[in-house]
């Protein structure tokens, strides 16, 4: 996905919020915003919005001082969702398609985002969560739930490549690996995370403490980014990530950064903004499984 | 009103709407995105909103060889409101206290602005303003809306100037200044419009339109702000509004730049933006008469 004129503003409210947040105070926050004006420049429209992202919060981290500013807050997400496993895992139980029901949550997990929305509103999306069972339940096989195609892949698939988003939803990322495992007990699963810090997308650490070591496999993308930006990626997983069957993206960050690829990945997100809800065809909010071989 | 930082996010969301419509391309569009970029360095967090806007209008005007891109929406928001204009005076023909709904609809016709939101919800928030009446009727006197204070004020009023903001809204303002002419009929009304064009704000042209003519004594103030930006206003101007009695200030331009001021003046807007709620105590969305003299 490409940079659209309306992801300029959204950068300059991701620079604010994440300054607010570590406590910046407005003085070295404007000096923030007046070095990304700077930049702007060097920014082609071309480029992906997650690569300015990594220069927005370099520079909040610089300027802060600290290099995992939202560090509790991804923290707090996965005891929170953790809290709410038992709940969903019978849910998951009684389902009539367990599968159809884990991938649904795992999209719902997507909810919980500090990039695209206000950091402040998490206890109100997990509760939305819980109460969206039913809504998620209805969903049907649709061009923007490819539902289907995503079964058929995982059964024929070897080696998939998870590629995790944000801290919490990987809670939501186990269930869904423990149902495909549940189906398909030979299928090597290896779940990756950002190699750095940035915004509260998940990292080793984060994946750990949801436990998804007993799950998968974890490895790091390397990459710094909010999102799987390959020429950032460490050749370690750049390996992995060629030579899989089945790609499984979590989030927007991981679809801006690799929609318009050829690879076999299925995405699976919220559309959370306008631009990317543009750029897909579908109304902002809308829970999306996009098979990447149907898209333009 | 000082710049917050929220603002910023704002800048570009104006400088990319602004582009859009003058039907600049992308590329035009993110050159003037670059160069609002590079003059935040030059813009102290102590300068008011309304001359960053000068800034961010004057660059989409230049790079699109246009000088009034709003014109048209200009003229069709004039249209509307004179349109609804006998449906209006009816209902204040038949009010209690003329003077009180005057005032309110002079206030909900601030709603039509172009700067604040986007441009494509004009015949909406008409119909809005239509069926307004009774919500706006059971505003009370409070400390956000003043009307006591207003109306004394203006019993001792000699020479009033009354600060327009956006076309369209001009029609409800001539409204509210016959209604005062008809209580004080030796109070002097002079009606200042911008001296250029600046978003969809009211220049001489557009006061025409609104036949504020027949009803005020009309005066530029000379600015190139969507405000009264006193440093950039007419001598002419400036000696009307230093000896005026009282000052009808209208719209969040004229209140961001004269805000924190000792001016004898009545603000009336709607708090349209969360900087600016938050900056007066409301919530965003609230009518507002607020007396300068009672103010922070």
């Amino acid at each position: 996905l490409k940079t659209y004129l309306e992801c300029y503003p959204c950068f300059f409210r991701q620079a604010v919020e994440a300054s607010r947040l570590t406590g910046l105070d407005d003085k070295s926050t404007r000096q923030i915003l007046i070095e990304i004006g700077k930049t702007l420049e060097n920014f082609p429209l071309d480029a992906n919005p997650p690569e300015m992202a990594v220069t927005i919060h370099r520079l909040v981290k610089e300027k802060a001082g600290i290099s995992d500013p939202y560090r509790r807050q991804k923290q707090e997400s996965t005891e929170m969702a953790l809290k709410i496993l038992p709940d969903i895992r019978k849910n998951l139980s009684m389902a009539d398609d367990p599968l159809l029901m884990a991938v649904q949550f795992s999209v719902a997990g997507n909810i919980i985002d500090f990039g695209v929305k206000k950091a402040d509103t998490f206890e109100e999306d997990i509760t939305k969560l819980i109460h969206m069972e039913e809504r998620i339940i209805e969903e049907e096989e649709d061009r923007f739930f490819q539902y289907d195609a995503f079964r058929e892949s995982l059964e024929n698939a070897r080696e998939i490549i998870y590629l995790g988003d944000n801290a919490g939803e990987t809670v939501f990322d186990r269930l869904l690996i423990d149902e495909i495992h549940t189906r398909n007990p030979d299928v090597n699963i290896i779940y990756a995370v950002r190699g750095t810090p940035i915004i509260n997308d998940a990292v080793m650490e984060d994946a750990h403490q949801a436990g998804l070591q007993s799950s998968a496999q974890l490895i790091s993308s390397g990459t710094d980014g909010p999102g799987t930006l390959l020429d950032r990626c460490s050749e370690a997983f750049l390996e992995k990530f060629y030579n899989a069957d089945m790609i499984i993206s979590k989030g927007q960050g991981n679809y801006e950064s690799l929609s318009g690829t050829s690879y076999p990945i299925f995405f699976l997100l919220i559309a959370k903004c306008p631009v990317v809800a543009n750029h897909v065809g579908c109304r902002k909010g809308d829970f999306l499984l996009l098979d990447n071989k149907t898209q333009k």
